[in-house]
């Protein structure tokens, strides 16, 4: 929805991307391979044809990128806002979806990609960034508006991953929804959650707190576990799916869905709701 | 979108039961059996939790008459007008959906159930119809409100039916489209299109003009062509499927694809564009 869920200023192919990419997404996070989606487009009064024109091109695109056809839908007309259904359908072997509720204490803990940059992205197009690298701000941006969902990866780890989340609401939230479901808890070391070095230069800098990273969404990365015996397939997977994939803490028994963030020491660290901790990097 | 394909205060069961069916009619019009759908709902702010109960309810109740299940979408918060996307998937077997493209002149045309209860339902609700009896009124009223997709039916007539559509725009508008995708004719006896009795006394009466009701749209029948030798099997479905099932006219080489309606007595009816002709029931 236009206003909520997109900036009514956003370019037309950031929307068209995000919005298709954000489901395969999902698909990702349950092992599952792109096979289609609908698309229905409730169009306000006044909308210009370019705008369209752009929209479409990059669903077609995005369409040949992740190998996923367009089968129906409809487009309506409405006095409100834009308003944008993707529904992606996907498929998995009998059997073969990766869960939440499946993650055992002593399963490792991975996430693929780096955490945070669309957060900082979107700091970014608010403003609250201004005094960065323009390299830096365009490449932040730009993993805003064109997350990468793991296609790929995520279906290489059928058999593999435990348990398995997308990073839609923010890594502690995401793996949250894990423990919860399992009836786990989870202690990850703050210091190996992977970043990229745009974040981490902006950290370094002090410009923005590096707990903030582990608690903004719209990364659209997996994070899921592992018994720890399957390392050496998700290094092999890694490397064929050419995604970097980092070892970031481990399921542990707990009698509340709570995500403990230690310090490299294995300190808990305190982050005062998740927002004060000062980053090592 | 409410304000323009439902009115605003149309209870929220009307609203339910509309959305979902239509998409089961068009279903029904390729020969497919229900199979699940997926419901993305972006809720106005202000929205009554009793509005949302009683939708769901009969979303509930409907799943179980039509034998369909929700698989998934999405619920959202929108600050324009109430939204509902509904996709409908059906299953048929492989090759077996019936298309529009597929009528050959001198097949026959049928129709099932009554066209034109919608279209003078819709006009008892913007008080266009006063003086009618408060049971036509009622019953009216309901078929607007709650169309029969033909989910039995349409299954019923895959490999006798040689092209169908459903009766969305219209009974000549939806003729049309087969026309046109077949590269063909039709004619049709406007005295052998199927009216209910509450339609047939309002028409006596002089209350509405026949030919409107051909012109009408809402009514979710099915119109589909076959061979004549099908006619006995289409007599046992329509038995089969406790459904009214009429013959109504023909195929016709053409070289546009348009509808002529005639008269008892096979002449041309001078519609006034489907509007100024007084049907003899």
């Amino acid at each position: 929805v236009a206003g909520v869920h997109f900036r009514t200023d956003d370019p037309p192919e950031t929307v068209a991307a995000r919005a298709l990419r954000v489901n395969l997404s999902d698909l990702a996070a349950m092992g599952a391979a792109p096979a289609y989606y609908t698309l229905a487009l409730a169009i306000p009064h006044g909308c210009e044809d370019k705008w369209l024109d752009a929209f479409a091109k990059q669903l077609g695109e995005d369409q040949v990128t992740f190998g996923i056809g367009l089968i129906g839908g409809d487009t309506v007309s409405t006095p409100g806002p834009m308003t944008i259904t993707i529904t992606a359908h996907g498929s998995v072997p009998s059997g073969g979806a990766v869960r939440r509720s499946t993650a055992s204490p002593g399963d490792d803990i991975y996430v693929s990609g780096h955490i945070g940059d669309a957060t900082l992205g979107l700091a970014v197009l608010n403003g609250e960034l201004k005094d960065i690298a323009e390299k830096d701000a365009a490449y932040l941006t730009d993993r805003f508006w064109f997350p990468s969902p793991r296609t790929t990866l995520g279906p290489a780890l059928r058999g593999i991953a435990t348990a398995m989340v997308d990073v839609s609401d923010g890594l502690i939230a995401d793996l949250e929804h894990i423990c919860s479901a399992s009836g786990v808890g989870a202690e990850i070391t703050i210091d190996d959650v992977p970043v990229s070095s745009a974040a981490r230069s902006i950290i370094t800098d002090g410009l923005f707190p590096a707990s903030a990273l582990l608690s903004g969404g719209d990364d659209y990365e997996l994070v899921f576990s592992a018994k720890p015996s399957a390392g050496g397939d998700i290094e092999r997977i890694a490397r064929n799916s050419k995604t970097d994939i980092s070892k970031i803490g481990a399921i542990v028994a707990a009698n509340k869905p709570v995500v403990r963030i230690l310090d490299r020491n294995g300190k808990a660290v305190s982050t005062d709701q998740h927002g004060g901790y000062q980053h090592q990097w």
